[in-house]
């Protein structure tokens, strides 16, 4: 079963459009797409986090915040790309969190089936379970392209979402 | 009748001005582009909002807002245009909303003759209503054709209205 | 015969939208809006432009140009806005002209029933005509409403159009 | 036959990605999301432009040009988005073409599957066939979904084409 | 009396500063313009604020906002003029104003010879009187000539005004 | 004589307005700030330019510029300040110039009345007399009050003018 | 005693360093820079300040701040200029005060040798003292050529002080 | 030993790569430059601090920020650079502190092997301690090569770290 | 053999910088990291460049930039890292190629030690020789740690290079 | 000698300016700072140049351009500072010279008593002699405290200065 099926019986079947997907290989090249659109789902977000190292007892830590992650998700109503931005802010609570490891975790949530609602909270339960955060607090702004290339209303609209929890929760 | 009886009639007899109005169909253009305008009336706002998810028990939701969202609306103490962009920001009560219906919502009120400090009170209340927010709150900013055409003075101000209701009224 | 009648008849008979006219004066109210975004047939461009000095024999002039001057005009197909900036550059033929009346002369031909491409020819010719302009070039950019509040592909375009005459089109 | 089907047997078989495709109605929102985005089929673009006025005879016409032309497009390659902007620059040639019609020719080429360097070249082209233009000069500028959520290089990257015909081609 | 002979007895006598005011109707020109510029004596403040429409009982109005209203005084102290921007926000008493009718009101004060500090005042008192509003706040920013034409440290000075009165006193 | 009997009979006379002029010293102070934006006229422009150092013989020298020179002059048609900045480019004939003294001759001949178009001649005059240059192009752009306070069209224009002579007229 | 003499012994005796000094009239065109930069010890700051109008009875007044003061001052620690710009705010306490006097307050305390920490105390205090009033607050941003000339750490920083007096020591 | 045979036998033994290091000298280059990235462990950061003034008995000092600090440093993780700016803002305790060694003191701690957590607290403890600051705060913002160069979510990261004592830890 | 005997040897034998590679596993994932960096030696570049479709005969394109492109490479000569971004613009010769490729070909150069003038050559004549082309221009703008981080004069210095092939050379 | 010798006898005797020399060391470290400022005496320009790697017969190099170049520089005529960027741009005779000593060539004139068109030239020579080039562009842009801390046309004032030789003059 080759996706142009689909495409000829519930889209269009203009043979412009369906030309397409004639050629050889197509079918196998747009599902290597959207495997690594949804990478997410084959990675353990739980085991993500390093620590670089345990605070010393009675360490009052300081706040981090990577910002300006970059994201691509899919919105499943739609079978459509969002993507946008994640800022992540958080309160060490036993350690310190290796950085790098922050955007992967991002990553794992973004690349599934998401709602942007869902992505940031997402995150921010992972910080304070296997991050042990003592506050963390998740940012993001997309769009959508399920509604940016509708009415003349939705083409400029950006989307938020924010999500926080333990210290950050009280700001 | 013609509006370039109207025209004739109470604005300029100019024939200059009226020779535009003699093109076969030109009545017929210019009022489809006001339906086009005015489509708000034929849209029940209260059935537009569509639910992404309910929150399950204890679920605690993030906020969300759907930024520059642009709307088109007429002043109907000038028959002129004002348009604009607004920030609509809400807390889930019992469902997250589908995003792609808050730029429609917004369309929806804007789309008729409107003062634009009522355009954020009607979305407001739409959203609290059948949207079933815990807050909601509507920001608009915009430029009136009305005001900027005349007096210097005018030119260049932007006006803002902002409306908020339940949680988000207590900011 | 009242504005009403016509947006009763050919565009929207929601009592909603038709009750704004039942006001008092409202349809004087529109006209007098009206008369002033058309105020431009009122005015004899021919006789708007003042001599500031006259140059000396063999005097070579520079290079003049107001830039950024306001307009509103109506596109006479939608019965709709436009408006945006003028810039207006030209090369003094035998007289400096008064800087003020420039944007007058802009104004004279916006506040009428324009298309954009008409209205930088017009300035143009104008500043050749009674202006004694050895070249001049007349750049504009503008929205439409009747354009932006349509399809999404128009919310966001812009028009430019541009003339240039005598010494100043050849560049 | 049903989206779902593809996803599992050549993407993913995750079940948190699948059961995002059990509600009712799943299949039939894509398939329309998608019957927007390919709508372009549905249109004859040589019939979209239309005369807002002929010139007169040995008129000179200055340069058009409508800039900032949001589209939306597929890569068939990937099933995956594109979208940007394009800039539309003609000279007219024997008439002056309603400026509303030009964002028009874009959607109808863009709502396609389609690469960016076509688009371009089949607007130019249509302007010259049936807007009979001088000359034309076609840019856009667009972002691709399947560039942009792949390797760090390419995240950023932003795509130009340029198409240019007529008296436009030789600047 | 005329304006020259107050300058070539009190500023300068230089021949190339006086015969600028030799041509006919020279004195005449320059009353008009200061007309203008004093303008505002000619209106009564109070009788400009219109109601768009009465609030019903116990109905809450949200916030409004006119920003970037621009405005020229005149500084009596120097005869020089003073001129930037006005942003007027109120909260409804028990209407709503015509939003076209803040920007004359601002009008209305700065066409006077002003201090800065007074025209926030002013402009504040007048919502509250005959506007009825709930609250005010009036915030300018202006460059001064009689400031800016000085020494180095005024060239690049801006001032900013600002005024409260009722709840939005409180903030 | 002073200036408020000019005022009270040919511009107002409101008791607002003329009361501001009672003030002990008023009139003064007002001839003081014109005398100090007239004070170009005390000034020599032939003696204004200093030689850093003479070129050697066959020196190729580079070619100089002293931008965003801040002006203020007085329009003498309205008795009204035009404010902005000068770019005065060069390149030097025999001698490379004393760089702090552009900005003087600037001021020299725009603390006069003056029209635009003549300040940026008179400058690269001087530039090529005293000054010996090869070339000079100087350009101006500003705001002018007595067109900034009128009608709409004019609030935001700007006004540039440009002169170049010697080898840098032939750009 | 000449200044090429402390140069040629403490800081370098390269001889295309001290050619410079050779010429006629340098040792005095040098002191007559520095005795502009330190012009500010001829100023009795307590005597700058001037009313503009006392306050009536029971008045309150709104805020007044002028903002973007330039200044120059030297660092006497390494004899270099630092400069930048003061934002100046107060509420009056029983006078209003001429606002272009406040940009020569700043002026009479800048041009001497000074450390940036006291410039801002030595304007707040003058402010409360010789301007009456109710609370002021100083705020100064500058760059240092002390520092922006060594380390590469030291090139881009930017110094802020700020200090309060009055109400506004309280927000 | 080398750092090249390090590089052939745990990274790469390309001879492409590996013929650049058979350049005379090469190693010792390298390990100048990187002499310099970690030149801090030379520095006694204890020592650097130096008193502008003491303050008097009583007095109150304002608040002082150097902005925008240069700093590259070292992760020790992968061994690659990471840099960006440090803002260091306190309050004085009893003296005040001479603003151009405030950037020395980020240089020495940064011009280490660190993590950017510590880099802000190591500041901060420092300024309170050899610096008898009340108060400190200090803020970073970087960008990570280690971070950077890996997947599409990481390149666009910035990450940022405060850290604040004393007086300035209650805002 | 580790990275940390020949830092000890060669940079620092600082306890504090050596204590950070004692921990397990600390050489092997700098080895990663520089194999990543260094990823360039795997790929074959002749091979990555794939036809989206043959011009038809007599077929003119247009023009294709891809703009924006990230790269990190790394200066063999410090062992030090520099990125940027690289525009890469070509004239199709018989083929249109995948636009996805182009930022591949650009990583594959980048990715090896390289020299900036280098990169934007081997990219150019990749584009010649197995993509094809009319001509080509590439353009690189970077940052290199080597260089920032030393003295204050390099500290925000940027490289350009360009290097152009074809008919895009004649420019 | 020491400098406040100089100051007293010929700027200011104020004892609050002296106050400041009384200190240990004062003028020692005031020498320090000119020295670092004028250390460009004791480099020798013709020997910073490095060679990157030869060109090999026959190869076009492209065009290479060092951005952003940080300066600071003392006017001899004033004893003050100006400061700015260069801009390096060359076309490679039979070599690539090492990007990092192209930062130290400019700030080995800049750190000299200078004049802002000298040192274009001085840049531009030296890369024609010791670096081989087949043309050289230089430009700078500054500020002079000179000119900044005087008469307001001359606050805002920035210098340019450029000098081309070889390829890159017949631009």
């Amino acid at each position: 079963m080759k996706l142009v099926e689909w495409l000829a019986k519930s889209v269009t079947d203009d043979p412009r459009a369906l030309r397409w997907f004639s050629e050889e290989g197509s079918d196998e090249r747009i599902a290597r797409a959207f495997k690594e659109l949804l990478a997410g789902y084959e990675i353990e977000p739980g085991t993500l986090l390093k620590t670089t190292r345990m605070l010393e007892p009675g360490e009052r830590p300081g706040r981090v915040e990577v910002r300006e992650i970059a994201f691509h998700s899919i919105c499943a109503h739609h079978f459509l790309p969002f993507f946008g931005e994640v800022d992540l802010c958080y309160e060490p609570g036993d350690r310190i969190l290796g950085l790098g490891k922050l955007p992967r975790l991002v990553d794992a949530y973004a690349r599934r089936f998401q709602i942007q609602e869902d992505l940031v909270r997402d995150v921010a339960s992972e910080m304070m379970d296997s991050g042990h955060a003592r506050g963390v607090r998740v940012r993001s702004r997309a769009r959508h392209l399920c509604m940016c290339s509708r009415g003349p209303a939705n083409t400029s609209a950006v989307t938020d979402t924010e999500f926080a929890l333990g210290t950050l929760a009280e700001d």
